[in-house]
């Protein structure tokens, strides 16, 4: 058995979640893994929870709403910083799971970066920091002979680059094309079964499956950022955001909208990695996709990806629950990942 | 870099398609996993190759078509047994392309044996040992401190171990469904748009889909022994294929085959692990699926395979190229994965 001290960085739904897997899990870590979570930190903006000895999950899922403060009970609460617990803790893993700035990846970039330079792992659901430092993290990591795992940041409980660089290792990998976003597949698929685009996305919100303010999604820069992030991953590609062609779903030309509405059609949108001329390109564009397809089926609010290789030819994963339960179960897939080489 | 030695058991399609594709990624594995192959023997019936130095790949690929014999160079051909090659080599994997007997398991039970024995590693595209002895062969692998890496029996090219093991580590799979045998989900399409048996035998058969002897592919016995063999590795049954369940494409019943043909429906075999009661049952059954079956559109020779877990929801993988040479590539991802960890 190995214990495996834990801090988590974030608790809104995502972080919840993550803690709410880890309850349930505790048995099944311990018989099938030889993993026993010790989890000794919750930050999160305005408070942190800390502990030398490990704190009881279901006692603050229990006392902590979503929303509440960690400032309730003083004799939890410290106002300690991250740095200090790192030090003060044996090295484990640092759960990232807040939502840094889509431009500088703040304050991820730092805050991951003060993990592995301190000898944590870190497994993160953040993609703004990798969109931002991608390069900067990974040699990090390498340089303090640490793990850092972002399954939660590549669509989570669908896998991305479990597939590509494990099931898929000694593959030529030649083209990506994803559909990497719950909300505007779901918009889009309730356009083709005859909503409006407001409608749909009204719908979507009202449905808890966009954000109030949808807008990273519906622009195409959710998209974008997962493509972006998978392709640094699996072909050490080095593209920005900036300088991709982003289409998103609020504004559909007219023929796009009718041609994916015909029979054995769909218009989707896909994050795509391809190559002209001997070069990769990166894009997210609306396409209307044919039956024969392999991610045509891929409705509402799934999401798929297909590789297509050399000698395995192409391969697609789709499905994958989209939501922060699936989002927490994949930020647990990395941990047991890091320490299964060990054990 | 890594020096791996290699000793290759089988020189059918599977074999020297693996021997092509080792070839043909000498120089990425060298730059990308920093491993070094050195081919030291190959067997078949009726003769081996064995050099203390390394073989050149390309000259046997050359030199020794499909169905000649290897006594054509005396230098080269010695008559040796496997197990003075695996003692007279430091050990490195044993790579098992044969196609051993399906109720005892031999010669292949046995031959990985005497290699797990040596503490050689094991590859292979072999079901029948795996059938007749999975836990024996994998306590033998434990108990000697090396690897057995089965995706070669396992749908290959498809990725279906490494998804359950890895990408969906730490959830609670409850079930899973299988398009797991390219020659029959071929003639079950073929049917769908309006051939007979017969007919979509035949093609099947004239194309090389399909075995001169197709027995058992569309009894249902490749299917069984496929998801007998996933659900062993994933879910740790212990079932037999003597007392499954098991459906072929070859007496299929006039109410399914009407009712597959109708808009928005599919005959497909399924090789199926369920939950009755609390028990696991595992069977390989003709099931009419509609278009919200996540294995809806895997048509033609492709296979599929769905896994329905508690905390990811359920995850869907098809594609993979279904041809010696997919299988080449999926024994050469295996050998990587066994190294990857070392290095």
């Amino acid at each position: 058995m190995k214990g495996v001290n834990i801090v988590l960085l974030g608790y809104g739904n995502v972080g919840r979640a993550f803690l709410q897997v880890l309850q349930e899990k505790r048995e099944i870590m311990l018989a099938r893994y030889g993993l026993d979570f010790r989890l000794h930190s919750v930050f999160r903006q305005g408070g942190a929870l800390y502990s030398p000895q490990p704190l009881a999950v279901k006692e603050i899922l229990e006392e902590y709403a979503p929303r509440a403060s960690f400032q309730k009970d003083p004799d939890w609460y410290q106002d300690l910083g991250l740095e200090h617990v790192l030090e003060s803790t044996d090295p484990g893993v640092l759960v990232e799971c807040i939502s840094s700035d889509k431009k500088g990846g703040e304050p991820g970039l730092s805050l991951i970066s003060v993990a592995l330079e301190r000898g944590w792992h870190v497994v993160t659901a953040d993609k703004g920091p990798l969109v931002a430092g991608f390069r900067e993290l990974f040699e990090r990591a390498r340089s303090h002979q640490v793990s850092l795992k972002i399954s939660g940041a590549t669509a989570a409980a669908l896998p991305t680059l479990d597939v590509a660089l494990h099931s898929l290792a000694g593959t030529d990998i030649y083209q990506i094309e994803g559909i990497l976003n719950g909300t505007t597949n779901y918009i889009l698929t309730r356009i083709r079964e005859g909503a409006g685009y407001p409608e749909a996305l009204a719908e979507a919100q009202s449905k808890g499956i966009a954000e109030p303010d949808p807008s990273l999604d519906i622009t195409g820069w959710d998209t974008a950022s997962k493509i972006l992030i998978i392709s640094s991953a699996v072909l050490e590609t080095e593209f920005s955001v900036e300088n991709m062609k982003i289409q998103g779903v609020d504004n559909i030309p007219p023929d796009l909208l009718d041609q994916g509405k015909k029979e054995g059609q769909a218009l989707k949108l896909l994050g795509k990695l391809s190559k002209k001329a001997g070069k990769f390109q990166l894009e997210v564009a609306l396409e209307v996709i044919d039956s024969s397809h392999p991610l045509f089926g891929v409705d509402g609010i799934d999401k798929g990806i297909t590789f297509y290789t050399d000698t395995m030819g192409a391969v697609t994963v789709t499905g994958g629950k989209s939501d922060p339960r699936g989002a927490g179960a994949a930020l647990l897939k990395d941990i047991i990942a890091i320490y299964q080489r060990d054990i």
